[in-house]
């Protein structure tokens, strides 16, 4: 993610992961609400893995809180003690969060009557393939758009070449070690959450996903095909030595409803209540808020959905480019993209799959 | 605090603190042991309160794990899981705390022959004069040169004219104002502890006091004229008006000994194990490090203690007074302030005065 808040940060290019969760709230409210009145506790921890720093950082946690809170008054319950650990890796900006909790408490309590129970709010710095919560404390665990990030580029995939993800033209080998990464980190993910969840206690996950089986289908690598193509035309003009290109591949695996269920009855510790699949537009957002403020670095045309898309992705993968390829070119290389992306845009329907499951924790 | 890691930054400007933390280690070394041995908690939960960002900041938990995994190698006692929750002001850089955990736990695992328990560490922002933890979850609540601030300058000292902190010359009302308000924070900073912390939790806090019963002696009060000084000067010579100068006052009380028992004595959930008074020379820091980086912005002379007091001073006290009296004339009252203190410190002994108390609460 690009840090701070400029032009081509995530916070100012979030407005596509925030029309994610709103579109994901039913998942998440009918979980919110049976784990409350399953556990009934008195100090209800939540954590948002993820949690990213920017407009939609409370989101969920807002929405927690305003669900339990109407429950408790439905119940004559008293509020729980709400414990709330904001989780992302150490280089997120977490000062960011922090200096908005002040404002983020005083309009939840304005919008509540009667305010809410006291409400600690804690950063917690780390991968979520980790151990990062002591052991059976968690009651809810929320994370949207996160883990279809891998903790890493999948190992012996050096002949991806002319791909940066999982494409038709990728080698079985390279296919099969995307997937096998993903089984890894999902694993080790599920497997430490279900140490640190209660009884009881229920997690929503939201992935960028698939509908389709095909893994390279177009549905979830199309997007990733047109900053290929930008990458290669650059490789072809000598801008970028084809050795780079063919060392970059993106530690990412969108899966399938079917293939995050797999995971999940695999582990063991939990039972799946429900699953959900969902598209939005690449361009979900410029419909979303016509406040958004699309400059970012690129060539600005506010008729032009490709370039607010490009601004999304900049966002989310600047640091990733830089880092391999270097400052020089970026500007350059989105440039491309968003010609690209504006091109597809105008010929096909273009749409990220949101793949959205609930479960609990077994006793 | 001067946030950041620049030249008068308080990371780069914090070896002072350093020397008092190591100068009341036997004070927290008693307390932690005798916590651990009479809590034996399977999840020991450690709070800094006033953490700070820099090379202090990890020091005190080292402290505690070290020695609690000696105590459980000592007792054939397994490890606990160790809750580690790092406070201060929402404005604190805690991102450069997250940034330096991996660091810090590599080291920390590399010093302990066997490793370490599992270690879970969080950022809490949030001033401790509020709740800032759940009820009932803390074993050991630590905080260093912290708590001698005010949550806020005392209300009614108007004419404290010409000083900015407690003075000889200041009315009678302004040495009231200044002591309710410190019994006024002070007890309610013990009232939230007091919920926060378990039965026979350990509470080791260490502020920058006086032995003197005279809250305005040279003791606690000379190292603020010497800034007054500096201040007046420049009214004088029309660069301040007087207006800003009169209005300007320092949210800050060091207490006594006798002070600090007694609001401890009166909120009643606390017995009191350890009271300790030791003394720092202004300058010990650069007995305490020969690689200390003197840069601070200022005329640097490296045989002049004046301008390493001057740099200590500059990043705690620099936001209070860029708040008030601006940008523009803030690298001429630091100059000023220095030659002020040089003059001090090579006609008289100029120590600060440390007040250390261990406590427990009570059941």
């Amino acid at each position: 993610m690009n840090g701070g808040s400029g032009k081509s940060s995530y916070a100012n290019n979030s407005l596509l992961q925030q029309k994610v969760i709103s579109l994901t709230k039913p998942v998440r409210e009918e979980a919110i609400a049976s784990m409350f009145l399953r556990t009934l506790p008195r100090r209800l921890a939540v954590a948002d893995l993820g949690c990213s720093s920017g407009p939609n950082t409370f989101l969920v946690v807002s929405e927690v809180i305003k669900l339990v809170e109407k429950l408790c008054k439905e119940l004559k319950h008293e509020s729980p003690e709400y414990l709330v650990f904001m989780n992302d890796l150490p280089g997120n900006d977490f000062n960011n969060i922090f200096k908005s909790i002040g404002c983020f408490k005083e309009k939840l309590s304005n919008e509540i009557e009667g305010g809410i129970g006291p409400c600690y709010i804690t950063g917690v710095p780390g991968s979520f393939y980790e151990r990062i919560f002591p052991i059976r404390t968690l009651h809810f665990v929320h994370s949207s758009y996160s883990l279809q990030w891998l903790s890493q580029v999948p190992e012996g995939i050096e002949n991806n070449k002319g791909n940066i993800y999982m494409a038709k033209t990728s080698p079985t080998n390279v296919m099969k070690a995307y997937y096998a990464q993903f089984e890894r980190d999902f694993s080790l993910f599920l497997k430490c959450r279900a140490e640190e969840l209660v009884e009881g206690g229920y997690m929503v996950l939201t992935f960028l996903g698939r509908r389709n089986d095909d893994p390279s289908g177009k549905e979830c690598c199309y997007i990733w095909e047109l900053l290929a193509s930008a990458l290669n035309d650059m490789v072809s003009e000598g801008m970028i030595k084809e050795e780079q290109m063919d060392t970059f591949n993106i530690p990412l695996y969108s899966p399938s409803a079917s293939e995050v269920k797999s995971e999940i009855l695999k582990e063991g510790s939990f039972s799946i209540n429900r699953v959900e699949v969902s598209e939005v537009h690449w361009n979900a957002y410029n419909i979303a808020s016509n406040s958004f403020d699309s400059e970012c670095g690129l060539h600005k045309s506010l008729s032009d959905g490709g370039y607010s898309v490009t601004c999304t992705m900049r966002a989310v993968a600047e640091p990733l480019l830089v880092s391999h390829f270097g400052e020089s070119f970026i500007d350059e290389i989105f440039d491309r993209y968003r010609k690209n992306i504006t091109e597809a845009m105008s010929k096909e329907k273009t749409e990220f799959v949101n793949v959205s499951i609930s479960m609990t924790r077994r006793a």
